[in-house]
């Protein structure tokens, strides 16, 4: 069931990527041939990230004085490529300096945690032409945006608001510390978000509040760890999901993929509860 | 002692100034001559949301595709003059970015509370040169930034990261709806941080959840609304403060000023609890 391993040496880093076997067939730990490891590409994690939030920073080309990037707050929906969607006044500066040259690009950020490294988290910059939306597209593009920001509803209808489209065209990922890519403009608009976005907090937080003892199994037996005495889940995606193995010589990153992936959190919950049952098995034929 | 009040008509839009004279002299309900109402200058807005962050989206220029601007996340402190100072990694986009061509600009935003329009929070946008740090200030500039970075001490030292200087020269600030400008530079760069800015969510917070009743009175003989039944305080400043009195024909925003700039949480816990007995003196003279 669980095929992949992921260590890393030091915490703020790329992972080293670490193929191990199937836990079906062998032990975890002793290494072998084995599917690739899963994880979302940058394409997918861009395209979770930005469909996560409806906020983000707009730069634009100022006219005076002429040919700076100006940033501004803006509020934002996407369309099906991934597209950001923008309603804005025609007062407002940045929609002057996209009328007046349409180079432009919209970072998102992933909120920081209080007192966390800001430069650990993930942001996605999206660089492309900002374009009035068509006449024909209006109904649905107003749509979408109302659905993604409902407070803007006492304005939607306003005269003196545009809607603008950033057709992308080059993606600049960085997902912490040594995971950075320009990722691929076509990828981004065939990606899918995250399925599990909405619920992976609600996951990380009930694992571990409920089930640390599970996730220690989990680093001890399949993870690669045999010496964990303590584990925390970090993150889960439809692929797998990674936690933060503590044993006597340290701390060590670990990813641990689905058979399949999961698209909602009760397949998580039924994924993992039939690991544990795998994990307690072989606890009790080879206990550490 | 209190010299000003500013009602507005709708919640979101700037308010409209009323001069109203002092609360030693005649009734501040009736209007007529007075000191201008004092309130925090753009400059000195700007300046004091700039020095109370220290992470912000920085824009610059690309070099391929060309000349689109790229927003980033940036951490930041500023110089005396109030021109943001970066410490980026000769590897980052951006770094290499503005060693191509300096225009760049930083935006800062402030939080917004959960579930609040975005676009009623304050942001400013800094426009300018991003230029190299001399040598000769390496020293200082670098004891500014770990004092607004602690978090850099790891990495302060590495040998492929280098200090930028943001040369501010055009400055855009929104507070809000209806609250924007541009500001002078030289302004800017004079102007001071609001003192106050790190006590200012505690007073509010106190005053809001231990002396309504004292704000209700506030608004009632010295805010000119003599109907309103209960009031919070939504911001204060070293010039003076603000609350939202709610009366039965509505909701209004109400700015007191202080007779005198206050420094201090002291300072304006004394000239508060003046003003209570103040109040307290009217409303045995004339009940509402």
């Amino acid at each position: 069931m669980w095929r992949t391993t992921i260590s890393v040496s030091a915490m703020s880093e790329r992972p080293n990527m670490h193929q191990v076997p199937s836990s079906d067939t062998s032990d975890a730990a002793t290494g072998g041939g084995s599917a690739p490891v899963r994880e979302p590409s940058h394409a997918e994690r861009c395209r979770t990230l930005v469909a996560s939030a409806s906020r983000g920073a707009l730069s634009t080309l100022t006219t005076d004085p002429a040919g700076y990037p100006y940033g501004s707050v803006a509020s934002y929906a996407i369309d099906e490529c991934g597209n950001p969607l923008f309603f804005i006044s025609l007062m407002a500066e940045h929609t002057q300096n996209m009328m007046h040259d349409p180079r432009g690009s919209l970072l998102v950020a992933e909120p920081v945690p209080e007192g966390a490294d800001p430069l650990a988290s993930g942001r996605a910059t999206l660089i492309g032409d900002l374009i009035a939306v068509a006449d024909a597209d209006r109904a649905s593009v107003r749509d979408r945006y109302l659905a993604a920001n409902p407070s803007s509803a006492y304005y939607i209808d306003f005269g003196d608001f545009v809607f603008y489209r950033l057709v992308v065209k080059a993606i600049r990922y960085v997902g912490g510390y040594g995971r950075m890519s320009w990722v691929d403009d076509v990828a981004y608009a065939a990606a899918e978000a995250d399925p599990l976005a909405g619920e992976a907090a609600g996951i990380i937080e009930h694992m571990n509040a409920d089930h640390t003892e599970a996730q220690m199994l989990f680093c001890r037996y399949f993870g690669g760890f045999p010496e964990t005495v303590s584990a925390t889940m970090s993150a889960v995606d439809r692929y797998g999901f990674e936690m933060i193995a503590v044993s006597p010589t340290g701390r060590n990153a670990v990813r641990l993929g689905f058979a399949e992936p999961c698209t909602t959190g009760l397949q998580v919950r039924q994924a993992l509860v039939a690991v544990v049952g795998d994990a307690r098995r072989r606890e009790a034929a080879a206990p550490v």
